[in-house]
């Protein structure tokens, strides 16, 4: 039993459970209503049923999480994995399923890269032998795979990898082999500790010739009793920021022999014994690949930021602090403290968080409409959207990661202190996202394929403007349109003359169209006219991918409201019900006005508008914000739907009992186990009491 | 032994230590001069001493910080805490040769509140005889402190804390009680385990009049066994975010009598019997306390800065990735690829942290010396700066302490994938200094008290400026001096017509001042004439303090490398060499113009500079970072003087053995121990293995 015990006495007044009633009491309309339209109804049941499995089972419990050292936690995982794979197989899970209750548990496991890359990899390049051979024992965890691309020396720059994999055509093998100590691979999940295969990039090499990193499927751990084959050696790269329940590792290879299957030959392969290469069909084919993977990290942006959100929402309407002394509140006419949800500080902070994650929401949705009907338009031959998607979905997941790590510290820090504690969940929810901003492309890095779009697309819009060719009618795609009309008038200015104007969502997107048109021209006339270097210019390129897909994420919240967003084919429209459509028009006026009034420095830069009008914007944003979005703030994060057993936090509970949960986690802190510290004996009474007095005769001296 | 062995083979070419070696040969100045300039000899050859009688001593070893959980690093803190005493007393240190050697250990502990505020707040709160009764055993640790004054419900308002302190004229005692679950005290730093006294902050009650919080000393701990006295509960609030290695702790009270003089009485008393309150005299008096904090944090926020910067430009000159192929690096005629510090991206990321570093190193200085100089005034009676001091330390802790945090997270992330490693020392190092955006005010709510001084100052400038007695040289305060010269030309605009004449500091101080007074005057303008809440303006109100202290860090940049920076009395001014002074107006120019162009929203709305001219700054940036700053990054980094032992980083290393070291360290991490987890037989082995199948039986299958 814990040495601490906390009084039974109640939180001052007002209590936590009862401000949350009566915001409730005032959201404008149906929060249900909400969910469904946002997840759909299926989702949500699913939900219900998969927490009734999970919440109570031991190897899914959270009670323990924010309190264990990085080797139990790991332990931990494990065991989690394996019940949950158990679960899974019990109760005939699909994938998608398989991923809400992984979702609900929120524990990154050392399996989760054998599901999100082994196996995929093995069926998008595997060929048929390959896949009966590897991918159906896999799908039975008999092997246990993982991805290992990056090494020690090389992340980004994949081309550069230094690891080999040479063709012995004498024997019809391939021989692995680390170079360097740079080339030891690193960072790869599961790997560590778990996984007893292993798909290898390596540069291929055949008759002395290097065809640059290729894939192959290689056993590193032995089948009987899970030691390391002779030639690998490999281990865990210790702790890190977070992802500590992920065993993320490191392995090399010594002249290790593998057979020719171990080549992943779907597309490109070499032929026994002669050792002749096959190059690989059109390289664009496995853009589409990265582009729902960039689509599902949006999507993931979305489930961070309205998870961040619900928490410091919440806990903003129960946490009061000071008098605001221009309307002080009363209740039963006695005078309480201010909620801390009605600083106009703490709603410019907050309210814009909601409605990133909202904005994420409808985006992740179009990019996975664009992402099938770009594969089935690509199987018959049709790339027209590729480019245009695939750089699309760099930036937006550049930006959306970006926003949602920053909107996750910024809800940390508006729970006050209290954000800083591990019960807050937001700590440990900051850790483990944190990679988002660097994997699958670095955040900074990964605009540069954004830019070049842009730029392309620029140059070939001016020629074909200045060709006598053009009609404007033909342009059906999004990018060209907004640069076309920033073509047609490159001086456009905003019309608006009073805050309630920027309430018009043509004038939002003229607004975001004109900068991001205006920064790629400006970018394109200092690399083709001035001739500057492409290096000396990636702030800026860096800057036109924020702009443009800034303006995706404003459109697709519009078009996400209006319901006129195109749905995949055969799946009816949702309906929005006319109060949360006014509902949400308040918070996607604010996305879009928010990100304007606080980085203007583009928007003025472009001449679309001046400085009074963004003044005037701060305007509108204060009084959507305040008349608006304060009174519907907890229906918009309860219409998110998380349930606290995922939130796991003392803060953010639905009840709002926050303090009493709070204080009953600290009782079950470890060194709270004891009255006193094991450590006393040794370094603090032979300061404070060396002879070890008794009784009166030290207690009298103070 | 670990089970995890790298191979013994050097990284790929050219190696880091070579790369280090030719970076330091391009410094145009000397690295030791510098240094020099900056802490003075004596702290120098303090530190290179300190070092020597730490670095190898058990109780200091930083090895396994990075694997230990939070049970094993608090009662790593303890052992050190004590050792630390143990030491300082031995070498007899004075108050700032402990805080030095301290630092260098890096680990708050649960002994550091003790001398954090324990101790300054009996000497300056409490009477001699409190002194001699507790101040005097609590320098020899015989009392061990912690400063109880935030609670479960009220951290920022700490008018509205809820423990009472009832004086009983029977027995000349006071009544400590917690009344609500809320008014647990909450967060106390050496609190949860260590301390066996605390100062508690408590609403005074007298013959039932509450005179609001006061502070007492009460013993919580017995000082025969440690045991929890009766009448008090305490405890540990448990795991946080950072500050792991502080038992961050909890108490409540049960109507917990302690005697009279437990009221420190140095200002304010209750005398005895007859219960009359005495009243403390002027209030100001602790407000010169509060600058000393805020300078102190300034200058923590120059060595976060500064630690963090040294980490990630060092790794960043010995990472390479990518060739650049408008300009391939050539080493012995081979193209290698290129440190990613040359790219400009990764410039404007990280040199303007370097400059930060720099700013923020001569505004702490300038603040200390203001902070004495206001406290000699104040002794002859003299108040006139302790306003714009006090106002500008809020202002300044916020600004420079969310920059800090900022910039640790920029730091950890320039430094890609491994950024997330524990062993880059970055995590850590933004978990531990985190709370500086919250604790000793938060960093939104303090420069409210900013904008009430600036607006006070405005508005009755304006008034002396109409009252015909106004002579502008009568003005000697520098708050006074910029709004002033916004009154005289609110209209006035920047005459610079290339990027090279922003190099003129007279430039960079008129964008600033013109800035901030712009902002001042919009905001008094909303609150006095249309009349808008103070609530409403909370958002413009912040942007007005950043802005005042924006221009202050550029100003003592500025002040601090001509060398005519103000010295504390008898203090002759340090000498900074030619070479050393230009290369840091290179460092300086960028800290003023980078601001700017990053975000020129407020800049560009003043009227002072147009988008042309930001632009041109724009070109003023890159030009200075890639020709002057770019070969003396390393030279500015190693001038800041930061041991291997301190920065405990595989990617900062002094010499550039970045992957030997990195490797080294993942050897150590505990599950590396064994080849084969502990938990193989029971969560893997059941889908790998299910059987026990051995040897060729089960090996054939793949």
């Amino acid at each position: 039993m814990s040495a601490l015990r906390f009084p039974n006495l109640p939180p001052s007044e007002p209590q936590g459970c009862d401000l949350l009633a009566q915001e409730r009491a005032k959201t404008t309309f149906s929060v249900n209503d909400l969910s469904v339209y946002l997840y759909g109804e299926e989702h949500l049941d699913r939900q219900q049923k998969f927490l009734e499995l999970i919440e109570n089972e031991p190897a899914f419990d959270k009670s323990d999480r924010y309190f264990l050292g990085r080797t139990e936690r790991f332990a931990a995982a494990l065991k989690k994995d394996h019940a949950l794979v158990k679960l899974s197989q019990e109760q005939k899970w699909t994938p998608e399923e398989f991923t809400q209750a992984d979702l609900l548990i929120d524990t990154p496991g050392p399996f989760g890269l054998h599901r999100g890359m082994f196996m995929p990899t093995l069926a998008s390049q595997g060929n048929e032998e390959q896949q009966e051979k590897f991918l159906k024992p896999a799908l039975r965890y008999e092997i246990i795979g993982c991805y290992a691309q990056t090494e020690l020396g090389h992340g980004s720059n994949v081309q550069g990898i230094e690891t080999t994999a040479t063709y012995i055509p004498e024997t019809n093998e391939f021989e692995i082999h680390t170079p360097t100590l740079t080339a030891c691979k690193w960072w790869i999940g599961g790997l560590g500790k778990a996984a007893n295969h292993a798909v290898v990039m390596a540069r291929l090499i055949t008759a002395g010739k290097d065809h640059g990193p290729h894939a192959f499927v290689v056993p590193i751990r032995s089948m009987e009793d899970h030691t390391l084959l002779p030639g690998v050696m490999a281990g865990d790269i210790g702790p890190k920021f977070g992802y500590n329940t992920t065993d993320n590792g490191t392995i090399w290879f010594d002249h290790y022999r593998v057979p020719h299957i171990s080549l992943l030959a779907k597309y490109s392969s070499v032929k026994p014994g002669s050792g002749e290469y096959v190059k690989p069909p059109n390289a664009k084919l496995s853009y589409g690949t990265m582009v729902l993977v960039r689509a599902t990290l949006v999507g993931y942006a979305r489930i961070a930021l309205s998870k961040a959100a619900t928490i410091a929402v919440r806990y903003s309407a129960v946490r009061q602090q000071f008098v605001d002394k221009d309307s002080p509140k009363k209740v039963n006419g006695k005078i309480i403290e201010t909620p801390v949800l009605d600083y106009s500080m703490q709603q410019y902070r907050l309210f814009p968080i909601i409605a990133a994650a909202y904005a994420c929401h409808f985006t992740s949705k179009e990019m996975m409409r664009l992402y099938y009907l770009n594969i089935k338009n690509m199987a018959s031959g049709n790339f027209s959207l590729l480019a245009d998607v695939h750089a699309s979905s760099s930036g937006l997941k550049s930006l959306t990661t970006t926003i949602a790590t920053a909107s996750i510290e910024e809800c940390r820090r508006a729970c006050g202190g209290h954000g800083f504690s591990s019960f807050s969940g937001l700590p440990l929810m900051l850790q483990d996202y944190s990679p988002n901003v660097t994997w699958e492309g670095d955040n900074y890095m990964i605009t540069q394929q954004t830019g070049r779009y842009l730029f392309k697309s620029f140059r070939e819009l001016v020629a074909k403007r200045s060709s006598g060719k053009f009609s404007a009618s033909s342009i059906t795609n999004p990018t060209l349109a907004y640069l076309n009309t920033y073509l047609d008038n490159p001086n456009l200015k905003c019309p608006a003359t009073t805050p309630a104007q920027f309430h018009n969502p043509e004038i939002q997107l003229a607004a975001y169209g004109h900068r991001a048109a205006h920064l790629v021209s400006e970018i394109v006339h200092a690399l083709d006219v001035e001739k500057r270097s492409w290096n000396s210019m990636l702030v800026d390129i860096y800057n036109a991918s924020v702009a443009h897909c800034e303006l995706i994420l404003v459109q697709n919240f519009i078009l996400g409201i209006r319901g006129d967003m195109p749905q995949p084919e055969g799946i009816s429209a949702p309906v929005l019900s006319p109060a949360a459509k006014e509902a949400l028009t308040d918070l996607s006026d604010l996305f879009a006005l928010h990100m304007i009034h606080k980085q203007p420095g583009q928007f003025l830069a472009s001449g679309y508008v001046d400085a009074k009008q963004v003044s005037m914007m701060g305007k509108a944003i204060m009084d959507v914000m305040e008349n608006k979005i304060r009174p519907n703030a907890i229906g918009f994060v309860d219409a998110f739907a998380h349930p606290d057993y995922y939130l796991n936090s003392a803060l953010g509970r639905f009840d709002g009992k926050v303090y009493e949960a709070y204080t009953e986690m600290a009782t079950r802190e470890p060194i709270n186990q004891t009255e006193v510290i094991e450590g006393y004996e040794k370094y603090i009474k032979p300061f404070t009491n060396p002879e070890g007095k008794k009784g009166k005769t030290i207690q009298a001296r103070l």
